[in-house]
């Protein structure tokens, strides 16, 4: 065990953070944003707990996955105590991502929720990676996903063709309510299709594209692992591991091509996958077609107006195992992925549910604080604090005779209080609210220094008590002294006209 | 290590919750009335790491904390791995409490911060206790502190009796700051003094009061322990540890009449801690005084208007060891303690800072939820989804034409959005908001159902869109029809009028 360190030493986990007031105010600002856009897409939030059973995450990736995870363990328990000295694994591990919390809970209550079920959440989440810029150990992140179609549940896995049509086109309006509340984020932040691109495709469409290369059954699963390291590894490697898994050795270049060649979804999308322009691209692959369910999709992001914001790219396949369908990444500038999500049908069942299609995606706060910053859209520390109610609507200040010194603190604590309960049977009680008060905790009385403490905190209206019974009031926004004096018992009511003007 | 287990059988772990819908609501809306509280009180925000270093929680509580927590350890990292295999102890912790990383980052930073410095935050803590009624593992805690006070730096620790008056007063004001805002929280959820107290002491007071009973020095501490259970031990086990302690046995009386009798702290409390009246308490403790800054900290509850929430309750000191003058806890009914908190003028010191007193309280979400249910003032779980904002403000509908089935996505999109950034220029902004909007996931065209459907959604207006151009609109709240239709062009304008109106 290392040497206890010197109180001093002691600084926060390497890869969290510690958030002083304007970092709160930043975090703040980001969660009220991603909430707020969920909200008014119909998405209700959902939280799981911060730390799972270590097996949730290993039903799906695994027991590999425990060797990437923060692992935590009682202190207090001996059984568990001594199951960690034995096996260096710990009972529980702190949540690396909310899907597996989400399947598990939809699981345990499939029967009694909404048909589709629309649950967004944000909160921190944490991995044992190396810090570097853009990754943390201790992050936020967004969720956002639809459980469940909106047609009859009875269909949802029913093989006749009618039936499969309707489930496609359901899925694709699932897929596309996602992918708009996605864009509409990106949006109220500030960022537009210059900056960022969603990049859809469909693991179905590979599916078909890999038959048709000769890489079938399992393989295929490797290759979407061997595709979403394209652009990290050389040439040669891809070609050597895509043959290894069956590909046809004259239709890679053609895939490449493919995988170079990300197109704008545009309102009217050629049916084809590789239209026949693309001659250069072998035969192998020309002519095919998008699957319906994808074309299903384009049209209804066409429908939501977002079609700009889209392009197919068949190099997005994602890596994790548990995507069906559509798959998709919001990419910005420098292939940094800002965002990310896709459809995952078996994964209900998986934690125990009934087989129930699902799509959703996340996106952290780490990569997207550095993208906005880097296109100067992350408000200043001063107008963050503002946008997060943190500028007082009133500072209050005395001018240094005894009586109003005297009236500061109850005059505070009356404004900060709002209507008593028993003024509010009689009065218009919006011309009493609560408001965000302040002070000064200068021993100065001089009033011009005070004055200037009130506008550097940004306070909309300085409240100079001028005796025990009244008050001037300078508008500090419009620079206005009010006329005349006011007196303290009607101050709060002017003070809410006047901030409700 | 255990069998690993069906998926069906993982469950949240013990002691933690899964928040659905209606929870999330509930979790949200304690959360934002924290916030709201803290803000207008001129508090602002922050927050640290959910982990810490296991170390910073025993250089404040000695290493045997370390059993009451979860501990944490990388999965990634050899190093931690083998380290918890050979010792059982994990070198990261889950935060049990804020008040050891809030000293840590005012520490980090104490010469650039404000003086005094007031911070709130609000989050999940973790505890490796057995689950119980009031008691769980993850639950949230809304802390706010005072750091620092109002007087010049060189004075806080100044030994002239000048100084030591001044920095007693200004100690007095900032404990009543903390005191006043946990006061407001309670308040606006609808408690008052008849449900909760606050019951104040101080541990100055209570080292005069043992002086007086011959318990000093060091004995003192562990007085303070045996003082803190008073209520938990028998009357025989707690004399018997008094006098261990060194107690007089004939002042035992007169020290549990003192610890039985709380008292409401009116505007002139009595300068008398033990007033002549109470006769019957023996000799030793006739005639004390409280100290001044008990008496200062009376006098500015005063200031606040809210004395008749307050008591003085000399059996009020608090377990842990680093309080050193006033503490206080709310009570409610059946003695359950809903908050608790007071003065660490060592703290900041002891984590590297500057020698720096300070004062806080921390609120915990688990007693007080149980306290609001009992007393009826939990909103419902519908009306909590309509406070934090869940119910929609629109409900789109088609006719069931082919024309209004295919204007419904658009016009859903189109409202979700507001406001282009093109028409901004040009139009009145507000006219123009994002909105709230949900839409039928049924495949019925019976507009009498989906009309059922939104108002069972509480959406404030229904709009059925009549054919590809134009809609009718139905105010849900006021049971009435709009008359005649409106444009589709120009029903986002009309909406946001009706919703600001």
């Amino acid at each position: 065990m290392p040497e206890p360190k010197n109180a001093r030493q002691i600084q926060s986990p390497r890869g969290t953070r510690d958030l002083y007031p304007a970092e709160a105010a930043r975090r703040r600002w980001l969660l009220d944003r991603w909430r707020e856009v969920s909200v008014r897409h119909g998405f209700e939030e959902v939280d799981g707990p911060t730390f799972e059973e270590s097996e949730l995450y290993a039903v799906k990736s695994g027991e590999g996955i425990l060797g990437e995870l923060f692992q935590a363990f009682s202190g207090k328990s001996p059984d568990e105590v001594e199951q960690v000295k034995q096996t260096g694994r710990a009972p529980f591990a702190l949540r690396p991502e909310f899907t597996p919390t989400l399947a598990r809970m939809y699981a345990a209550k499939a029967a009694g929720l909404p048909k589709p079920c629309k649950w967004f959440m944000a909160g921190p989440f944490f991995r044992a990676e190396r810090p570097q810029r853009g990754r943390l150990r201790e992050f936020l992140q967004w969720n956002a996903d639809v459980i469940g179609l909106d047609v009859p549940q009875e269909k949802w896995n029913a093989e006749d063709a009618e039936s499969r049509a309707e489930v496609a086109e359901a899925k694709a309006r699932m897929d596309a309510e996602v992918i708009a509340c996605c864009v509409e984020s990106l949006r109220v932040m500030g960022l537009d299709p210059q900056a960022v691109q969603i990049r859809i495709n469909s693991r179905e469409s590979m599916r078909s594209i890999l038959d048709r290369l000769f890489v079938s059954g399992p393989a295929q699963e490797r290759a979407f692992s061997v595709i979403d390291r394209y652009r990290k590894i050389d040439e040669r490697e891809f070609e050597r591991e895509m043959i290894e898994l069956g590909a046809d050795p004259n239709a890679i270049d053609a895939l490449r091509s493919l995988l170079d060649s990300p197109t704008q979804i545009e309102g009217e999308l050629d049916a084809f996958l590789v239209p026949a322009r693309y001659g250069e691209l072998g035969n192998a692959l020309i002519g095919m077609k998008f699957e319906p369910s994808e074309t299903a999709l384009f049209r209804t992001l066409g429908e939501y107006g977002i079609t700009d914001w889209c392009h197919w790219d068949c190099s997005i396949v994602r890596g994790l195992a548990y995507y069906t369908g559509t798959v998709f990444e919001v990419i910005a500038e420098g292939e940094r992925a800002v965002a990310g999500g896709g459809r995952y049908d078996n994964l209900i069942e998986l934690f125990g549910g009934p087989p129930t299609p699902a799509v959703g995606f996340a996106m952290g706060d780490v990569v997207l604080s550095l993208l906005l910053q880097d296109k100067g859209l992350m408000p200043s520390d001063d107008e963050l604090m503002g946008l997060v109610g943190q500028h007082p609507e009133v500072f209050v200040l005395s001018n240094g005779t005894p009586e109003a010194d005297a009236a500061l603190r109850p005059l505070v604590a009356r404004l900060r209080r709002g209507a008593e309960p028993s003024e509010l049977k009689t009065q218009d009680s919006r011309l009493k609210t609560p408001l965000h008060v302040r002070h000064s905790y200068k021993a100065t009385k001089n009033v011009g220094k005070l004055l200037k403490e009130a506008a550097q905190s940004h306070a909309r209206f300085a409240v100079i008590i001028e005796d025990g019974s009244s008050c001037s009031v300078k508008d500090l926004r419009e620079n206005q002294q009010w006329e005349g004096r006011v007196e303290l018992a009607d101050i709060h009511t002017r003070l809410c006209e006047a901030l409700r003007a």
